[in-house]
């Protein structure tokens, strides 16, 4: 089987002709996985579901579409690239943009005062896609979120540990994790003296300090969100700041955040938050980062991002955040009839991203990657084995062994060996006619080639430890 | 944690009130998975995947929405149930309907030639829910289809093959095969005076066969579709017939089917098909069934379905069909400018009822149904022992243990004891003061709710031992 990947769909391709005949392409912005792309979105997964098993999330599953209401009011700006469906008749419904506002909405409609889950699910912005770049209108996120009232900073450490012990065995290099606080942000908005009504916006602004530097940020908030040029220098001075303990112990004593309840209370909380991280062994990765503000409306508390370091070449640019969250205490309360909220802290892993990686770090590896996991191939060396190649088939499947075989009545021996060799199946076992009479199959190593003549009523076995040995 | 499952939304629960206040519901037709569905889903997933693994399958994914015209002129009158976008300017986008035609869309789009592949993932049709019957708006899909040209039957087998072993594996009891061939329905129909054109539309009515008696079918035919009565009552003898190779055996000399090519054609096929289901030990749920017609109009060849016998009271009725498919050798050509075809041939698992079956089955079995698989809970028996904890969880997760521990700085004893025991978690590790002073553990079987005290250093061999043992 030639088992090709899907082709790079640009949408340019296969355009729909004059005669308005059949235009052969997926959506804008959506792509095909191919065999190769899904074996390692699920090596990757199959790490991710690992760690969030280990700190005994739930899983849940939600509709890909909700009623349009749910998702209103909670995007901002953003709102606008919400796909919507067609009114047919019934209920007015859009595909989710994200798994939180979902989320919010289960834990309200139906009255949970605690859960620690995760969800992993592809979502839906009618942005301009960035093919190239990785960035589509559909694609997964993978998230992981704790609902509930407890202690200050507990399951907000549990984010970080999680975070840093995904980036671990994913194995991807040297990572940080920046770790800044909704209150810290806002009492430096408030001591610089930005009207509180502009707190979100200049916000927004301080979101952009990843991408652009500083003099185009301070010009936003200057010139397109009105804030007086002077209070955008004090504010400048420090979200450049970065550091890790001793920076928040400064900061704590610093004139003009030394009176802000909201400074001193975010200050408190990230000094709590590294020392839960130190005792459970995940603070090494951690830097507090004031210029770290993160796009969404709806975060109170702590706010974290992962990046890698590695790949951050000139040439290339940053790889960017791979992973991103924060506590979000106001959400569910939305909701509720009452308002009666339920507070929640959670992360979101840029799967996408990660998976373009993971990939790219497998091929380096290793130029073999497969698609299948065929662990023996029944092959026959002469025409007329159809019925014995089956019998076979049966016998290694029966025994829980991975077992293929040609669909064709009389293949070419050749043909058959080399697709063991391509598809990298390990062992091959080979019948002809005098074999069937003996009872004997021969097995043949597809690395080294080597073939021994063992007895059928031994195959399993023998398969079975050669397996075991590779 | 208190992790209760969705509620049943049936829609009008929470009902948009006077005040045109938040309507608080999923839309109609789907639900939500809580922890226990999920838990379930993944069991059946795990043992169904294993299988499609063992046939060296890939696994594919498309997107959730394709362009319209892909899906138009492949479902006969069920078009109407295909859920559109809106047109927000850009391209005219549909939900897709099932997970056939965007595989038939994939192969041609990327021109391949062979490829055997599985796919699982949620469809969307606006049909009337019925959903206290599990029937969905949204629902899984789980496919395995080969597509490539190959001698006759031996892909075919396999598909019957696969059906057997993934029933077997769920271990839901007894279950029959129906297999049956479009060219003997055919054939039947040619030779009994059926006029060409009703080919399709009779076969329709005779696909209704396994929810209504012979009479209201034999009523859609000839009131509805015009068939002759007498040509009905005809038909009405060979629908009836099942039974295994003799039937074909006979039917190869029955007077009216001797001289009709299309049915010779389908019989020979079943024959050979029987042949190597012996050969590879799937023959002995194996029923040639003549009233088995399956829906869709795009079948060629054979064509079957899986049906358990268990849970088939006189009261409830017949569980139906869980599993169904078969050959559909023009559809790949629709797709392609030249009307280059690959034949394909091809099996979905009714999935959300076979994780029905599967959690009654294990609630039977076991009421208490995990939705996590913490194994260890690291718990304190005195005040300020939050940073202990953390260690210990930061040390078991090192190790890969599962481990969980309280978000309450000061948890209750009592509390944390009963929640290891409502979470059914094997092991708790107990640490109060002296334990830590005198670098010990207490380690408690939550079942025996014995408790050993051991090193704090010897805690991971010791964990591990006993998890190995569980």
């Amino acid at each position: 089987n030639s088992k090709k990947g899907p082709q790079n769909n640009k949408g340019s391709e296969h355009g729909k002709g004059k005669s308005g005949k059949f235009t052969l392409k997926t959506p804008k912005g959506t792509r095909d996985y191919g065999p190769v792309e899904m074996a390692v979105r699920r090596q990757v997964f199959d790490i991710i579901y690992n760690v969030f098993h280990m700190h005994g999330a739930v899983e849940i599953e939600t509709p890909v579409f909700e009623l349009k209401e749910v998702l209103t009011g909670k995007y901002g700006e953003d709102a606008k690239l919400i796909y919507d469906l067609e009114d047919q008749g019934g209920e007015i419904l859009s595909l989710r943009y994200d798994l939180t506002v979902p989320f919010a909405r289960y834990v309200a409609m139906n009255k949970i005062s605690n859960i620690k889950r995760y969800h992993v699910a592809r979502v839906y912005r009618r942005d301009n896609p960035a093919m190239t770049r990785g960035r589509y209108r559909e694609f997964y996120q993978c998230d992981f979120d704790i609902a509930g009232q407890y202690d200050a900073m507990i399951p907000d450490a549990e984010c970080v540990q999680l975070v840093h012990q995904v980036l671990l065995k994913l194995n991807l290099g040297d990572f940080i994790i920046k770790v800044n606080h909704r209150k810290i942000l806002d009492g430096v908005f408030g001591a610089c003296g930005v009207p509180v009504e502009k707190f979100r916006p200049i916000c927004s602004a301080v979101d952009k300090l990843d991408k652009s530097p500083w003099e185009d940020v301070r010009k936003e908030m200057v010139d397109e969100k009105g804030l007086d040029g002077n209070v955008a220098d004090v504010i400048g001075e420090y979200v450049k700041l970065s550091g890790k303990e001793e920076l928040l112990e400064k900061l704590k004593n610093d004139a003009r955040l030394k009176d802000s309840t909201d400074a001193q209370a975010g200050l408190s909380d990230l000094t709590l938050l590294y020392q839960y991280c130190k005792s459970l062994s995940c603070d090494n990765h951690l830097v507090f980062d004031m210029g770290l503000a993160r796009g969404l409306d709806y975060y109170t508390g702590v706010i974290y991002e992962a990046v890698l370091m590695a790949g951050q070449t000139a040439k290339e640019g940053p790889v960017g955040s791979v992973a991103g969250g924060g506590r979000y205490d106001g959400l569910v309360g939305m909701f509720d009839p009452k308002k009666k909220t339920v507070p929640c802290v959670g992360v979101s892993f840029g799967i996408e991203r990660l998976f373009a990686i993971h990939e790219q770090k497998q091929r380096a590896d290793n130029d073999k990657l497969r698609s299948t996991q065929t662990e023996v191939f029944v092959a026959a060396a002469c025409k007329g084995m159809i019925h014995e190649r089956l019998k076979i088939l049966g016998l290694l499947h029966e025994a829980g062994i991975k077992a293929e075989s040609s669909y064709k009545n009389n293949p070419k021996i050749l043909n058959q060996l080399q697709y063991s060799e391509d598809n990298a199946i390990p062992l091959v076992v080979l019948i002809g006619e005098s074999e069937v009479q003996e009872g004997i199959v021969k097995l043949r190593d597809t690395a080294t080639r080597a073939e021994v003549a063992i007895k059928r009523e031994e195959l399993v076995t023998v398969v079975k430890q050669r397996l075991a040995n590779k």
